[in-house]
């Protein structure tokens, strides 16, 4: 009788790094959970990586309730929780609405509580499990036209401390990803048609530290984790 | 004829900061509003201060558009917006429920935006105009037991350097005042009673930096200030 | 029978911060003693402002023994330190020698501690003090062509907090004033001559604030406070 | 005919990490150059992993070149450099001596920046190179016991960032690992035998980190990566 697979769930499934989470664990052995607003979207990679794709909006209490209980029966407890729903206008406080700002901080930190809410109880059960929220530079520090993202993203960076600091010691690792420039998508291409390659994160290598981070050593933790390439002005 | 007086407004008054916000800038010469949510609690401050007190729930929209409103009509336009609203429960990630995480949120950051864009439009056609905000430890790191309250006080402080970084070119002073210790009130020293004079933040003492602030010299400028007793461990 | 007066000394007095500071003081009823390398430089402000000029290499144990006995007999004890000494060259990791990152180094960190170590003991016994370092932008982060500099700033800085740890619960105030910005002085005025007055940090402003941190209330003292123009970009 | 070797250079090797960093880039088929002030105490290590061992005093100009030149006749260009180099008093301002201060700074910052000149000429002619810098928590913060401890290690940070951001765009990844927490060793065992292995920072996962680090994608560099055990409060 086989073994049941570990489970991991990539909440907030876009063409740059949801789809390069949901292949890196997927090839690394994981049944793979994806969740996205739209779940046509996430069918095609869902079938391709042999993983199974869910409604959900992450901000939505009944939504995120009913797609972690599908999970459940459907791939059994989840072991990595991979957070990475985010979005936002890029406004300054003159320009957004209140609306605006709501909207940023119900998907990256009502949303995040939300998800991780869903899978605490069972990995401290279990005495283990991973958490990764993937953040922005906008995690750190609020620039003039991130009057809605940033504060969104602090939240979230905020709650995943406080996360860190209670369920690191029930065997939880609870981690940061800081994705600190244009993430390389067809879309930001479009938009920068001048800039090569090395001036895009790639996907890939943010997936490969999130995978890394989700099996370090229990002895050896990293909380705060920046990916940035090599040729990006900081 | 007599020249008009400055005006402060003290959004979210109680025992402690609040109250002495409004004292220090009536003894400087300002006139000086009072919010809070229920208004019969700050009449008596409003008059020994020769203030006006206004009921006004600082999450709240329409509450916060009409007692701006009332100000300008009473007092004229806020040269000063002291933005001292902040309440959260003390409860870690398993403790919390979204609920309390949300109206963390609503008073904390989303509050300071509603009240923060009343006065931008004004501040920024004279040119001149102060904003600041009263922060705490939480405001720089999420522990174990402020699941709810540090996300809403990094949200604030992220949105307080948007802020600043588009506003103070505009001639407009963001800050951020970091209250890093327990605040002398009635309910904390009944809580702590054995603890000295020297244990408590002097809301005064936090006043006072509040007032140096405001009128710094606009090419010396400070955003994050925090205030400390001098025997806080930190 | 006249009162003595209190002694600020400011360490390392240039045309910029370090003479606003000695004039602010000595405004304020503070007898000033003035540390510079070249004492000629330093005679015309010590006389104007009533004060007193010592020869002083910061960066050597024994100058600064020196400076330090001679100022303790014709002033005595010292009530402030004003550590503003700081230099260093602006280059890559690449450009420095060891012996720029070293004399950088020097004056910055090694002359920080050397200084405050001969007055720490006098403060400690009278239960009062003030300690007050000149930073900069270079305190909180090494930037390409800072290779020298940051580093030896950032020494500083840790110690700073270190000795703030150590010695506020003895009553002395240890502050860090970050300078974020060109300070106005004759030779970047030259260097910049399209810059306008704005662009400018101005050293009296520095010297108020670096005044009101001196004086602030002991149960709400700020360890670290930034002056920078309205106008910079941060 | 067998293609070379990749070299990797660990400085500053104890029983702790940097035992563990030479095991882990042997393993991983690099030569590894060892280098202590005591060559008899990396001798039998070197042996052991097929590496080679340098007698060194990293703050020692000449004693580094002399060892650097060495390692490039013996073993070829640097690929990596790891340094982990690190001593110091734990004192706090009032009981360190100058010369306390200067140990520390000298070997944790100067000594970092002798041992990466050694290196950087030859890693941007090939346009690849790792630099890692084993940082503390005292790299982060200054606390009232370390006085000297933590203003080099805040120096060899500052000093890392620096580096990285000119010559990341050289390609060669800059980076400093964070240990926060107490390393296991034979010496930290004995002085803290109550405690279990949970307790203490494993110095494989440190390795592991590092070497997970230097093999990054380089669109996806991390900068600074903390280490702490899963136990620890922070």
């Amino acid at each position: 009788m086989s073994e049941r697979k570990r489970v991991a769930v990539v909440a907030g499934v876009g063409p740059g790094n949801g789809t390069a989470l949901a292949k890196r664990f997927a090839e690394g052995g994981y049944a793979v959970a994806l969740l996205a607003r739209n779940v046509s979207q996430i069918e095609g990679l869902a079938e391709e990586i042999g993983g199974k794709a869910y409604a959900c909006d992450v901000g939505d209490p009944d939504s995120v309730s009913m797609a972690f209980g599908a999970i459940e029966v459907d791939l059994g407890p989840v072991d990595v929780l991979l957070f990475n729903a985010g979005s936002g206008v890029f406004k300054s406080v003159e320009e957004i609405t209140p609306a605006d700002f709501e909207a940023a901080w119900r998907v990256n930190a009502y949303g995040a509580l939300l998800c991780a809410q869903e899978v605490i109880p069972g990995m401290k059960a279990r005495g283990s499990g991973a958490i990764i929220f993937t953040g922005a530079t906008a995690s750190l520090r609020g620039s003039s036209h991130t009057a809605a993202f940033a504060p969104a993203k602090a939240a979230q960076r905020s709650l995943a401390q406080s996360m860190a600091r209670s369920l690191w010691p029930l065997g939880i690792h609870v981690a940061l990803l800081i994705v600190d420039g244009v993430v390389d998508m067809p879309r930001t291409r479009e938009a920068m048609p001048d800039k090569d390659d090395d001036f895009f994160v790639d996907p890939a290598g943010l997936a490969e530290t999130a995978w890394f981070v989700v099996h370090q050593n229990r002895r050896a933790w990293s909380f705060e984790v920046e990916v940035r390439p090599f040729s990006e002005r900081w």
